[in-house]
């Protein structure tokens, strides 16, 4: 071929992908993983509702699904007793990030962040030729003032925070948060990630003003709901912001199956306080177990637990490393001191079972390796 | 809220949906459309055997789908007989169109394609800034002289081609559209979208060569395998470019049912042709509906035919509009003098007969009105 120019901004982008699939390892493995414990997906599976809503609506996947998302849409409204306009609908968390930053950065358009939280967000910041300013984890939860501080210091545009947060499961109560929205100067937005709020403990998430504050907040129906592989997420922001993601989105991205599947598993509010509960012990379980091996854990909101490993990073990667070669799942973050932390999520007997019987193995292997 | 403040470039951009969908209309209507016959869907349905795998795949949605969509790839790059990195897989021909003038359009880059072509391209084209220049149809034909020299003469760095045509449905021989890719100025790249050409008669796709060539060829499984609401669509280009779409793609946007899906459905050879089959018939069949109407028809080598109303565009929206209150979706052009055609999608026997009852009506109407 003759030479294919990109934008001097796409140039500069590596060709990655931020998360490797459990399928690419699986596939140098030479075998399906026996506990999928490293995705954060719900092992306790979707509403037995939403599945049978699926498999029925497979036979009409010739139609598009509806661009307005309106029938989810309208549920989603009711549920949190919010105006629809409140709400955008879109192809993950992660679809609508990607939209939100194309929205709002220019290149060079300041951005902060915690050193460590969500590398899809800084993936679509960076994607856009936005500048990420940092702050640290402070005890391995992100730092409310830290983050004040550097938005005024920088002039950011965007401010990105997780609560409860990704990769540490740690959070903050619902007034910490309120001061967060409330003290970063107004000029910024505030994206709230709140993937994993279903299963925190009643005081996390602070009360729904779609309006009248500069904030926008993501839900998933991924994590608690257990559709992680139907890519539908949700935006809550003000009327107009929210409009606006019609002058870029991908108007037919949301599988039908998927619109169909997330409605159903909205309705059936049984499920879902099954999953929390299941959620709930699966953790407790998680702890008992490092403990049983002399580990310590970080407490946890989320469908996962930080264990840490007692050691640096370097000795937390071989065991995350012997726990994957023998068939365990697992992930961990990049960044110092969280990565002396494995992440485990929660999951089934099954898959605890096999991480149970995995894990000594490993610290063995790893301090004598 | 305080003022949030979009991009220069997304201020410029109207927040609409490039096509109101059906449902839409259907909630105006206040019932369900009995011929959905205006998306150039496939009414044909996907292939029963995917329809089972997906049914199966729904309960483990709790899994993300594989980043990499590695086994539809390879099973694509076997259909296709190209090494797997010439193929990327993304949401959609829509998706993937967005993803690639990302990757090679900044403000004010030259683009061309022709004046009524597919909308969702120049959508994402003015999306990223680009600058569309347009060259009009040739006797209901996009027009391959036209767009050589446009492409020259504005020095244009991508040039979109469709063939068969949507809206239109006519279509250029394999032999004029090499000659196309061969006399276009090699600077350009060559956006050549057959999403509808497993339709078309044999000697309309040219040879693919996919590294050789300045040209980025876009496939999907939303028509001919009667997989719309699943959001699989695939391109096959140079491996660099290729490539290169991991710098910017979602990379878990593909839906896990979805890739099982459309892996079953590429392996039913059998389905595909009995599709074809009832493609050619339909098409047939309304061919002599509008002839019995006295109305004359285009060519078509897609699943869809336009039928010229005889007068102007006014008229046959009217036709439009009297057709879809007697709950017959269809669409048309908006372009003159295109837009003297009505687009109407292939069907099963219902759809087609009460299209073929609504016609008449809607003439009577549109001439009196």
């Amino acid at each position: 071929m003759s030479k294919i120019t990109l934008t001097a901004l796409a140039q500069t982008l590596p060709s990655t992908v931020p998360f490797v699939g459990p399928e690419t390892q699986e596939r140098t493995l030479g075998e399906k993983f026996k506990a999928r414990l490293g995705a954060n997906e719900s092992l306790f599976g979707p509403s037995p509702k939403a599945i049978l809503a699926m498999e029925q609506a497979a036979a009409d996947i010739w139609q598009y699904g509806d661009p307005e998302n309106y029938d989810l849409r309208n549920a989603l409204a009711q549920h949190h007793g919010i105006d629809p306009a409140h709400i955008i609908i879109g192809e993950g968390i992660d679809g609508l990030l990607s939209y939100l930053v194309r929205l709002l950065v220019d290149p060079g358009t300041p951005i902060v962040t915690s050193h460590g939280a969500y590398p899809t967000f800084n993936f679509h910041a960076v994607g856009y030729g936005g500048i990420l300013h940092t702050v640290p984890y402070k005890n391995d939860h992100e730092d409310p003032q830290a983050l004040i501080t550097k938005v005024s210091e920088v002039g950011a545009k965007l401010v990105y925070f997780a609560n409860p947060d990704n990769p540490m499961g740690t959070w903050h109560t619902a007034n910490t948060v309120q001061g967060l929205m409330d003290n970063i100067p107004h000029e910024a937005l505030r994206v709230l990630d709140e993937a994993y709020v279903e299963m925190a403990p009643k005081g996390t998430a602070p009360p729904l003003n779609p309006e009248t504050e500069n904030v926008i907040r993501m839900r998933t129906f991924s994590k608690a709901y257990g559709m992680a592989g139907a890519r539908v997420g949700y935006a809550i922001g003000p009327k107009e912001l929210i409009k606006s993601f019609d002058k870029v989105r991908n108007h037919f991205g949301v599988s039908r199956i998927s619109q169909i599947g997330a409605l159903a598993a909205l309705a059936d509010l049984e499920h879902l306080a099954n999953v929390q509960k299941q959620v709930s012990d699966s953790r407790n379980r998680l702890h008992q177990i490092a403990h049983e091996n002399d580990l310590s854990t970080l407490p946890s909101a989320a469908n996962f637990i930080s264990i840490d490993c007692g050691k640096d990073g370097n000795f937390a990667r071989k065991v995350l490393e012997n726990l994957v070669a023998n068939s365990v799942f697992i992930r961990m973050s990049t960044i110092a001191p969280m990565d002396r932390c494995i992440r485990v999520s929660c999951g089934d007997t099954e898959a605890i079972h096999a991480f149970e019987k995995a894990l000594p193995i490993a610290l063995q292997a790893a301090a004598s390796s």
